[in-house]
C-alpha cells in the first residue's frame, strides 16, 4: 500500500515552481521607456509580491508536511493534485486583481481562491494523517491547525468586508500572509525533538 | 542494458507539471472587473478543469507504472517521450474546446488526442513489459488493461456520436475520466503484496 | 575538485522539459471552430514535430553522456549552460520557420542553430572526456563521434543548398533526426559491458 | 531543527530553469521572413544573452553554495524564496531593456534588479554561515565575499553613470558578468581539500 514520497514532492515543486514564476509573466512589458511607464504596472507588482509569498508560503508549509510523511497513497495523490489544482488559479486571480487595481470582485475572487487553498491544504493534511495514524509524529505535529482554521474565518470575513471596502479585505489577506510568513515551527520542532 | 529509471521520472515530471499548469494560461486575464466579465470564461474554465484531472490521471498513473519498473532502455526513453508529445497537445485542444463551447470539431480533436494519449501509454506499458519479462510484477500488475482498451474505445464512439451532439461526446469523456479517477490498485495491490 | 553531478542532470531535465513544452505555445489556438481553421497550423505543426524529436535526441544523449560521467567540474557546468543556451534558442526558429511555411531565411536559421547545438554538445563530451581521462570509460564509449561530426556537416550542406530549395534543406535536417533517433548504444553497451 | 537540502535545491533549480527558459518567450516570432525582420530583434537578443549568463552566474554559485550546506532551517527557506523572487524580475526587466535599445531608465532597472540579487545572495549566504557556525567549511570557503561586494558597488556606479550614458552602464554589467564567468572556486577548492 505504501508508496515512495519522492516523486509526489518533485511534482509538487515542480508545478509551485512553475505558477510562482509565469505569474511574473502578468507583468506586460511596456511599450515607453520612462520611470512613468512603469506606473500603471505598481498595482500587478504589488498583487505579485502578494501571491509570491502566498505560493512561497504553501511550498514552505507543503516542504515541512512532506517531512514528517513515510508513505503515501492513492487518495494522497489526488488531495495533492487537487491543491496544486487551486495553487494553479491564483496566476488567474493575481493578474486579475493586479489590473483592476484591488476593486470589488477580483479582490473576492482572489480571497476565494486563498480559502479553497486553505480547505485543500487542510484535506490533504487530515488524509496523510489518516493514512499515518492519530498518533504518528505528522498527526501530532500538525496539532490542532489553529492558524490554517483562523486563515479560512479571515479571508471569509474579507470577502464579506469587500461590500464595505475592498481594500480592507486586501489589507486582511496581507495580514494572513504576514501571520504565515513564520514556517511551521510545529512540525520543525516535533521532528527535531525525535531526531534527539 | 539496464539504465536507471530516475531520470525518466524527473523529466516526465517535469514535462506534465509544465503541461499541467500552462493550461490555465489559456484563461485570460478578462478586462472588466464585474462578475460578469467572468461568465464567458466557464467554458474554457470547465474545459480546463476536465483537462486538469486527465493529465492528473495520466501522471498519478504513470507513477504507479514506474513503481514497478527496475530498469529501461533506449526503446522505454522514446515511449516515454511519445507519450508526453501527446499530453504536449492537450493544452492546445483544451484551449480550443473551450474558446468554441464544445462544439463539434474541437470536441473531436480533443478525443482524437485522447485517444493517441491512451494509445502512447499501452506502447510504453508493454514496451516495459517486454523489457521485464512476461511474468515480472510490472506484467502481472498490469493485466490485460481492461481499463486503458475500454477507454479508447468509448473516445472513439464518443468522436461517432459527435455527429449527433457535441455534448454527448463531451459526457462521456467526463465518464471516463471519473472511471479513471481511482488510481491504479492493480498495481499498487501487486507491490504491497511482494513486500508482505 | 569534483562535485556531484545530480543537480546538473536535474537543472538539464528542468530545463529541456521546459523547452520541449513550451514550444507547443506557438501553436496558437485558432478562432474558428472548423476543420478548416486547423489548415493554417500544419506547418506550424511539423515544425513542433521536428523540434519535439530533436529536444527528445538532446534529452536522450545527454542522458546517456550523463550516464558514464562520474563528477563534473566548474568547466563543465558553463559547457552545460552553453549546450542549454543554444537549445533554448529552438523554439523560436522552430516559430519562425513553421509560421513561414519553410521558407528560405527560417530555414537556414533553423539549421544554424542546430549545428551551434551539435557543436556544444560535442564540447561538452570533450571537456567532460579531458576530466574523466582519455582512457575513462565516458571516452571510450564516446568514441570517435562520427554520428555528431557527420550531423554537423549534413547541416552546413542543407544550409547551403537552402539557396537552391529551403524544402531540400529541411528534408535533410528529417533525415539527421532520423539517424539519431536511435539512442546512443555505444555508451550504453560500453556501460553494460562493464557492469557484466 | 536541521531539514534536508534535497527540495530546497529542487525546488530552486525548477525556478531557476523555468526564469531562464521564459525569458526567451520575450524574442517575439518576426512577421517577415527576411533576414531583415530579425534585425530589430538584435538588442533583444544581446539582452536575452546578457540575462542567460547572469541567471547561469546564480545558479552555478548557488549550486556551489549549497555544496558546502549540511542543512537548512526556516529562516533558509525565506532567504532562499526571497532571492528568487528578485532572480524572477530578471526576465521583465531583460525585456523592457531589450525593446527600448539600452535607454536609461530600463538600464537603471535592470542594474536595480541586479543589485537586489546581489544583496540577496549575500543574506542567503550569511544566513546560511549563521547556521553553520562561523567556523564551518561554509563560512571559510565563502570568505570575505569580495566578488559580492565589488559586484553590487559597480552596479550602483553603473547606474550613477547611466546619466552620462546608458552604454557605459551597460558595458558595466557586461564586465561584472565577466567577472563572475570563473564559478566560484573558493567553495570547490575548500571542498577538495577537505575531502583530500
Amino acid at each position: 500500500m505504501a508508496i515512495g514520497k519522492g516523486r509526489i514532492e518533485a511534482f509538487s515543486d515542480g508545478v509551485i515552481a512553475i505558477i510562482i514564476t509565469i505569474m511574473v509573466l502578468e507583468m506586460k512589458v511596456p511599450h515607453g521607456d520612462t520611470l512613468a511607464s512603469l506606473k500603471p504596472l505598481i498595482p500587478v507588482f504589488l498583487s505579485y509580491v502578494l501571491s509570491f509569498i502566498y505560493v512561497g508560503i504553501y511550498w514552505n508549509n507543503h516542504h515541512h508536511l512532506m517531512q514528517a510523511v513515510r508513505s503515501v497513497n492513492g487518495a494522497t495523490l489526488w488531495a495533492n493534485l487537487h491543491l496544486l489544482f487551486w495553487l494553479s488559479l491564483i496566476p488567474f486571480v493575481t493578474g486579475w486583481m493586479g489590473e483592476n487595481h484591488f476593486t470589488q470582485w477580483p479582490v473576492i475572487c482572489y480571497g476565494v481562491v486563498l480559502i479553497m487553498n486553505g480547505i485543500a491544504y487542510n484535506l490533504l493534511a487530515r488524509i496523510l494523517i489518516r493514512h499515518h495514524g492519530e498518533h504518528s509524529v505528522l498527526a501530532e505535529a500538525y496539532g490542532s491547525d489553529w492558524k490554517g482554521r483562523s486563515s479560512i474565518i479571515i479571508y471569509a470575513v474579507a470577502i464579506g468586508l469587500s461590500w464595505y471596502s475592498a481594500m480592507v479585505a486586501f489589507a486582511l489577506y496581507v495580514i494572513v500572509a504576514g501571520m504565515w510568513f513564520i514556517p511551521d515551527k510545529r512540525i520543525e520542532n516535533k521532528l527535531s525533538n525525535d531526531n534527539s
